[in-house]
């Protein structure tokens, strides 16, 4: 007997984006901008972009990241400067390297453009669906080894999706629980239907989970809050844009103040009164949660000795009267909330609207991916933002960028975009996904990068628009603006190296008003620029043959000339670096037949299965000395293998 | 060994809301205009004043809630003034009883604005929270019977909240399931979470529950529908405001279209072939829909010999592609709606957003309200909207504004407000949903209402602005704007029936210009009004002494002189209903006592406690010749009472 087949949709597409978050959004964007047919898929379209969290693009490393999303032709830029309501360059008393920018969000706004930006995409479908299963296939490969194939995804409804790359970016969806105190509801984010399906087939297919934790604050009635007791934190004078596309003059706009208050002694005694009653010292919550955005609590906790924390009071939009309370997120109790934001000065009389709660869903061990963020053990599909393991949402974004690029590359049978950590901190973070032990939510930090003077913000789009155009993502235009740009920046250093200073009486005074040392002898403009108290700009009036540059351009000329040293030992090292990355290790290389390298770099090479020297030296528990016995290894490898030929 | 207790967050208000949609957000502004500290509680902040089903406010019958929840203070129609994208005035070929106004709405818009009120509202305190369960505690009546009166609500997460009244308002969320085919998800509307909780303490205090059930249709993608097949539905020239306090030159805005197309005999017969996987032929549904908003699956089982039904494409708002699919909500299964959609003229190639899908949820037998909208088994628990056992944002705002300002009333210590059939469609809603029995989601109609062309939607302001005013939420100046009305009206129509009109060469001219019969004599202005082909306006050349007026008064005038004969004699029919309505029934009255009273209508009476001979006589199962007995008992009691004192 037949038994009766239930009908279901069936339709294929190129490329099925699982999550409209920060990171799907930019894989579907990337996909379908690339003419790949794409559908994104979303357990509600009203939450697409939704910032669960705090309401604010950026800051120190992650404004990094947005810039280099913008390089490559992602929206994250594009969308903030559309919808901040307050921007700020953090760092600007210290070094180029750690400048940041900022922006305080609308979340409404943010969230409804990046929505209408999707909708008119062509090439792109916007579905509310939950997917429950990633549908493969088994096929043999050159080398004769078996390998799963991405086929599809099917939907709780039952409907299937064919197609030909699978990016899953679930984000804190997946088997979602929220937890305040006591109190566990089972939803993703803000009460949103949580994903409680699609884990089981990830798992079935080999992949391993692990489950974290990320949590934050409350949001509070701005009425509700005295002003008059905290620290005004106002937006910059002249903002500068996210977007290399952006015109300047646009983002002019009138900006909303932040605030800053400070806990006390009286909050961290109700805090240490009640650590039984968080379900994570009471053991609760089973998921690990990001080191670097620390509860409130575990900020206690950990630094005992510090008698305050900074909280800033930020708007959670325009057409709201809800605050966020930055720097403390909490799952204690709702009655121990109660009390302890009303002991930060300015919110005695506090009434809060939603409480601070942790979350804690599925996501994998990055280590399962390679650097294309595609699965080293299914081919096609691809992976991105707080479903690899991180958290936040620049590192979101520019994961789904290059998952979502990666995975229209392979369709298109074009090489993938892998940035190294000297080209990008985007190569940075997803080196570290994809090579270190990571046991919490990862999460972007300029410590983290190697090479900080060459990664700047400022020149993100020279290191990477030609990489977004390589690829189809930057237009013609902006590629043509980028040489030029290089050009100008190039002449300019050199036409300023050949500008001789005399010692004369109107470049002394000069010199004197900036409080600089008066010349002895002639110099060149160059040597003046290098002094910390003078810069570029400040030398105009001595320069008498300088061109009229747009600000962009003199502000490179300027930072290459003053960190000339500096730059240049980066790039010896970068230089260095490239050899080790130079040395490829084949995919089947096999760690068995290299005699004397310890049992656990056997173990960790053979689990990570790096793609270079490069790789293989950051994977923690492999050690230099491991590492020369692997190059010993290979050199003889080489030379035995040329003798057999 | 004492037990430990847990500590929990407790707060004192006057009133307490639950639940954020139409119904509730009236019923908690309306408390918070009058001075008394009211807290309203959301399942979700971001689905203030959300509307799950369609984009659009007032329409027939429903306009005339609109206009009424205005000149009673309400909030609807200011908030659609402020975000429609088109509007129309229905049925103007008809006479002015059921001329009524119908918005499209930005969906997003029209939540964020009304959030906006909620929020910048003296008094008003928003808490996203689930209130699980209602606290009661027992008290003596004056008359010796005991019973049970609202202290307060405690939330999922464990708060109390004291206070003096609740109104309940939590539409269709209570236990609520989604369902489509044979997909059943456990959630609210639109993929939020349900609340679970409640219903058990609602039956604890003995309320009795009913299942309900509604649709909705698919939302499609705007970019896949071919407008050309299609009749372009534009919005009126010149639109009228839905709230008399808005400046009718604010509302002239550039208005976006609807698209008129029809289902076919292929529809049709897609759905025959699949009824038997429809959840509601299938029988997995358990509530009860409106029989006055069916489901597509519904009209072609209903009305078999139709061979086309008409389908309304709307827009569901500015910023978004998304359109709603009037007049086709369905719970079939996905594939299905996904071929049936598709058989629609410019739906060939549609592209689905969203699926229909039917939703399931609990509400209560609203015979246990008085018309006050208070539970007459708990002193202080007042209700309003879906969870009524209503259905449609209209009927459930009116609802919410009238529970509302009843609790308030009851704090107050001041008079309740009962609108009866012959002042407010409000009035017939509400006596129809507190007396009559009620087996699925009730809908406003105009039929519904024996003195339609006494309730018109263009008098609602001089029906009802007084009785706001009384209650403190119309302000001084608008009352005194209304009696000044009154007057204006009132003169005029006096003016009018001096004027005498001669037969000559002028009249004639103008007459015959409307197709109009000559006169044979001299007449009166107020006959030639009468006309039908004629009204106050057009015959403005030949009244040469007619004061200027604001065109409401205009309008009042012309329907005043137009209608009287009919008006009269409404008001005849009214008065002999108010003299039954008068005759008060005592809340303890012993019906047990009448002798020969038909037991049925002995168990109705004694069910319902209806408060006058008027609500007894519309009781379903009580019949004239009851009445009748009832009446002569009545008079007997009274003749015997007075001969014992
Ligand atoms: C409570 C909370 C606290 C946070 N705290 C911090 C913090 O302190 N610092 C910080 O940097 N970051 C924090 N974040 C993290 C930040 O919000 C996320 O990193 C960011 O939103 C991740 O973006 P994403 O695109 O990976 O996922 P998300 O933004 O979570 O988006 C996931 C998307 O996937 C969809 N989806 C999931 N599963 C399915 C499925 N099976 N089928 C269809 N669609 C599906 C969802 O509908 C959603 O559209 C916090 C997040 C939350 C929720
Ligand atoms: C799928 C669907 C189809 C519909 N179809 C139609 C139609 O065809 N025609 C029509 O006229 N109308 C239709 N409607 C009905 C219309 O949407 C409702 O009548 C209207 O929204 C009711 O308003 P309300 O205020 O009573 O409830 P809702 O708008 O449902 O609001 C309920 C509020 O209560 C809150 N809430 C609920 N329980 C709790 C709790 N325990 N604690 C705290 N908060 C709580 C929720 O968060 C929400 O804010 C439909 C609705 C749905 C969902």
């Amino acid at each position: 007997m037949e038994e009766k087949k239930i009908p279901y949709v069936e339709e294929e597409y190129d490329v099925v984006v699982v999550g409209a978050g920060h990171a799907g959004c930019e894989a579907a964007l990337a996909c379908a901008r690339l003419g790949l047919e794409t559908i994104i898929f979303t357990v509600s379209v009203d939450s697409i972009a939704m910032m669960p969290c705090n309401p604010n693009i950026g800051g120190s490393s992650k404004g990094h990241l947005v810039r280099e999303i913008d390089a490559l032709g992602g929206e994250m830029g594009k969308n903030i400067d559309k919808t901040f309501i307050q921007s700020k360059m953090l760092n600007k008393s210290k070094g180029p390297a750690v400048h940041s920018l900022r922006a305080q969000a609308d979340k409404m706004n943010y969230s409804m453009e990046m929505r209408k930006t999707l909708q008119n995409t062509d090439h792109l479908t916007i579905r509310q669906a939950e997917v429950s299963e990633i549908i493969t296939e088994t096929t043999a490969l050159e080398n004769g080894k078996e390998i799963q194939k991405m086929t599809g995804v099917k939907t709780f409804s039952g409907a299937v999706y064919h197609c030909k790359a699978v990016v899953l970016c679930t984000g804190t969806y997946l088997c979602a629980r929220c937890l305040t105190g006591e109190m566990i509801t089972y939803t993703g984010p803000n009460g949103l239907q949580a994903a409680n399906h699609l884990t089981d087939s990830l798992k079935e297919h080999g992949i391993e989970m692990f489950r974290f934790k990320t949590g934050t604050p409350a949001r509070i009635d701005k009425r509700s809050v005295d002003f008059s007791k905290m620290q005004e934190q106002k937006g910059d004078e002249r903002v500068v844009p996210f977007s290399f596309t952006t015109n300047p003059e646009d983002v002019q706009i009138d900006q909303v103040s932040c605030w800053l208050t400070y806990t006390n002694e009286k909050t961290h005694e109700i805090i240490r009164n009640n650590l039984d009653r968080s379900p994570i010292y009471a053991g609760i919550i089973e998921g690990t949660g990001p080191r670097y955005c620390p509860s409130i609590e575990d900020k206690v906790v950990k630094f005992a000795d510090k008698d305050r924390h900074q909280i800033f009071i930020e708007p959670e939009g325009i057409n709201t009267n809800e605050m966020y309370v930055g720097g403390m997120s909490s799952s204690l109790p709702e009655d121990v909330q109660h009390e302890m934001y009303r002991t930060l000065p300015g919110l005695e009389h506090v009434k809060i609207v939603r409480n601070a709660y942790a979350i804690e869903y599925d996501c994998i061990n990055p280590n399962q991916l390679y650097a294309t963020l595609e699965f080293k053990n299914i081919k096609g599909l691809f992976s991105g933002g707080q479903f690899n393991g991180s958290s936040g949402y620049e590192e979101a974004a520019c994961q789904g960028l290059v998952a979502g690029i990666n995975a229209a590359m392979s369709i298109l049978g074009k090489e993938p975009l892998i940035l190294d950590r000297s080209e990008a901190y985007i190569g940075v973070l997803i080196d570290d996904l994809v090579t270190k032990e990571n046991h919490e939510p990862y999460r972007m930090m300029t410590s983290r990068a190697e090479y900080r003077l060459l990664l700047r913000q400022d020149n993100a789009d020279l290191r990477l628009s030609k990489k977004g155009y390589e690829i189809g993502l930057i237009s013609q235009e902006r590629y043509d603006w980028i040489c030029q740009k290089e050009v100008l920046i190039q002449n300019e250093i050199e036409r300023v190296a050949g500008v001789k200073i005399g010692a004369n009486k109107e470049v002394q005074a000069l010199l004197e008003s900036y409080g600089s040392i008066p010349l002895n002898t002639g110099t060149t403009l160059t040597e003046l620029i290098r002094r910390p108290e003078l810069d570029y700009e400040k030398l105009a009036p001595i320069d008498k043959e300088r061109p009229e540059l747009p600000y962009d351009v003199v502000e490179q000329v300027n930072i290459n000339i003053k960190y000339d040293g500096y730059i240049v030992r980066q790039i010896k090292q970068v230089e260095h670096y490239k050899k080790l990355e130079n040395k490829k290790i084949a995919e089947d290389f096999d760690y068995d037949e290299v005699p004397s390298l310890r049992i656990e770099a056997r173990q960790k090479l053979k689990l990570y299965r790096p793609l270079s020297i490069g790789q293989a030296s950051r994977i923690s528990g492999v050690s230099p000395a491991d590492i020369s016995v692997l190059l010993v290894y290979m050199e003889q490898m080489k030379y035995h293998k040329g003798n057999i030929k």
